[in-house]
């Protein structure tokens, strides 16, 4: 595990020192993690990244260079940095479990924690949630397009960085990719890898055929094979068929063929047709080449013979909203017991934070399809032997009442005192979750362009606070 | 440094058991590295992360864990995996210096070395180099739409993972910036790092004026005042304003204020004229909320008084143009001493690659002004006391002559025989060559929207090879 406690940006480092200084920095404060639209222009957000979450906490420590270090800059005092030498968590983190889906505005994970703590994190924190679930989102929405369709991670040479390879390939296994071609995450989060041969293995043989033959001699059992090199129908497939039929003479069963240039659509269909002609049925055509969610909706939706698919660049950069913007805010700050509700005005309206201590419950109907989500204070609860009544934080004419319905609370904890509760888990089992978390949304939530925007309103407590705050600063300023 | 030997795709390794077994795999051959399109839609693109492309190649090894791992995988030969145990690069690698500006089609770096080496080394080289050189060049484009205005990289929190952040950063440096506010990015590459304060640190004090007071007390010489976490021109300017009085009384000279949200047109120059009303001139007004290269043009063609640029999400991530698509293909083989050229057709024309051992020579005018490019046989040298004329290699009838002209062979040897001949640069240096690079241009290159398409064209020699090894390819299949 590397040292990230520097991965912070340097004014986290300057306020620390000026609540050092001015003898605040052990007040207790809440800090929420969210974030005010949803990855990837989707209906959800699947949240991910935790697990990086709590190695990144539990792994907190200056150290002498680092110190070393921070005191070149000539900004801190010898007695902070003195300070940080023993720093160390001791603060509670509350946060949906790796996998939920949530939406805007919602609190995914809560810090509620001495402020010198609290402030050091934000920045890594974000980077971290921000970047897994962004690539967990757009992955779910790449296999909802591929309609059960294997969907393979491709992406690691366009990844920004070693690291966005790496941890992208895992969100995109937990969004619901089939493996990746990343073997170093791979190994690290034992995640299926697939891989056959490139365009050079082809080129470095005297022709297609042989360098097919080759393949087909070292690999007989997982011979799928690439067939656009020079020419997809006129070569390709047809040197494809004549390895396959000696496999098959041989007993083996050729795995498919893959198909990275030219038209998808024209090609899968008439290479299917001389696959089937020549007797193979049911083989792989595998597709690769600047796939996205649009793309394979787009084919899927006319003749295309493709049945799995890799998907590279336009997944592992989210290509065409390649950040989440989940963000980190004051909501509260501890006077001994008492808690200060904190609030943020801005110029913009939508920059307006929720202020307070608060926690997040889903309302299910008993289908178990997800209604609505509403955002309450931490320590408020709900009957739900009575109905439930709730309404538009803007427009509150527009009210919603639920009579047979269940409710979950969301947040779990991942620090009580600085004690990690955290439990690993194995990668399908999130994967999994994550599907189970989808099966609870109606499909025009999963819609891939305008989805139905999913309801979450806050509690009539949490609203009054709000509505107080805001004119209180609006008096003040 | 980490180990990444494993940061490859699966189809590397199973590629090279491959050659393994035919006994082809210490064949050596010729690798080039190029980009198809200009990074961000640029006139050019920056190379960078050639430093960190050397450390993963000195720091190539398998170890026994990584070994035990492949073993698990039931892909490869016990006497394969022994093989990896003592794998060592021994080839050569040219490239590009750090910071050099190049075009469309051209090797960027060079490597000729035992295939199975060659291969094994293709994913990660364009991980990091594709990142790096994204970054840079985006950054280069950001500064250049900033007009000599100082910027500073913002990003960490929305970067693509941690690497992201980290190597981003140092791109976003090399390519103009003044500084990071990333501060593992600052201790590790020496890079100046900025901060002061966020809405949090105001919204922590019983009022905005407190919160000020606070932040003057402990950096009375290094006080910039964000200003908008209530309302900039009602709240935070005349507070901020009071604060400066304050410290000019005491004799420090205040930095200037920062504009989070907002129009930022209007508040900067309504916040300028208050503080030069309060006879505060020549102060920083930096903005930051969502910037790229397009809002600052679009700003600095008005009337804007904003003169100092925070960057964040759209520069680390570069957001309209998420990755470099650079490329790593086959261009040779040799037998002993016999170099067998490689090409690759495809369905897409756009995709055939120029084959041959190359180099690449960039011709200037007598005002040191970058004219065209010429991409070359490794063997083939100019005469620069004659005319050069080069032609179009599609349109060959446009044909360019130079008479008054002076060349530069662009690669450098980074390792020969595997030895490393790369000598590390401060940061520093590189953002210099960046920028004497850059005054290679003629503007029209540099433009934002639409620039002026470089002049790459292939020498004779290299045109009539591809030429007749596409004429072979259409007839043998």
């Amino acid at each position: 595990m590397r040292n990230l406690t520097l991965l912070t940006d340097l004014y986290q480092l300057t306020m620390l020192n000026g609540y050092f200084e001015k003898n605040v920095h052990e007040d207790v404060v809440v800090f929420d993690m969210f974030f005010r639209k949803n990855a990837c222009k989707s209906g959800y957000t699947i949240v991910c990244g935790i697990e990086q979450l709590v190695d990144y906490i539990n792994n907190l420590q200056f150290s002498e260079d680092d110190l070393k270090y921070l005191k070149s800059l000539n900004l801190f005092s010898d007695k902070f940095l003195d300070f940080l030498r023993n720093f160390k968590f001791t603060g509670d983190i509350y946060s949906v479990e790796e996998g939920t889906i949530m939406f805007p505005n919602e609190p995914v994970i809560t810090v509620k924690a001495p402020l010198y703590q609290a402030q050091l994190i934000e920045t890594a924190l974000l980077t971290i949630v921000n970047f897994q679930s962004l690539i967990a989102t757009k992955a779910s929405k790449v296999c909802y397009a591929a309609q059960g369709d294997p969907v393979f991670e491709f992406g690691l040479r366009r990844a920004q960085g070693p690291d966005a390879g790496i941890y992208g390939a895992r969100a995109a296994v937990i969004g619901g990719c089939k493996a990746t071609a990343n073997v170093l995450a791979g190994k690290m989060f034992d995640i299926p890898v697939v891989g056959t041969q490139a365009h050079s293995w082809v080129q470095k043989f005297d022709s297609e055929l042989k360098s097919f033959e080759a393949y087909a001699d070292v690999y007989p059992d997982k011979c799928l094979l690439l067939v656009d090199t020079y020419d997809v129908l006129n070569s390709g497939v047809p040197n494809a068929i004549k390895i396959f039929k000696d496999l098959k003479a041989n007993g083996h069963t050729p795995l498919g063929i893959r198909i990275d240039s030219g038209d998808l659509e024209y090609l899968s269909v008439e290479a299917k047709k001389m696959l089937e002609e020549a007797g193979f049925t049911n083989l792989s055509i595998t597709a690769s080449n600047d796939l996205d969610e649009y793309t394979i909706s787009a084919l899927k939706s006319g003749n295309c013979a493709i049945n799995s698919w890799g998907v590279g660049t336009k997944l592992i950069t989210s290509a065409d909203s390649p950040s989440l913007g989940g963000v980190y805010k004051l909501a509260a700050s501890y006077q001994g017991d008492k808690i200060i509700p904190k609030i943020k005005i801005s110029e913009d309206p939508e920059k307006i934070n929720n202020p307070g201590y608060k926690k997040v419950v889903r309302i299910y109907n008993k289908e178990n399809k997800a209604e609505a989500d509403l955002i309450m204070l931490h320590d408020e609860e709900i009957n739900t032997s009575q109905p439930l009544t709730i309404f538009h934080p803007t427009y509150t004419w527009k009210e919603t009442t639920f009579e047979d319905y269940t409710i979950k609370d969301l947040h779990k904890p991942l620090f009580v005192n600085g004690e990690c509760k955290f439990k690993s888990k194995p990668i399908t089992e999130i994967q999994q979750y994550v599907q189970d978390e989808l099966n609870t949304l109606w499909d025009a939530y999963r819609r891939l362009t305008c989805p139905k925007t999913y309801k979450v309103d806050l509690s009539q407590e949490l609203w009054d606070l709000k509505t107080n705050l805001l004119g209180d600063k609006v008096v003040q300023k």
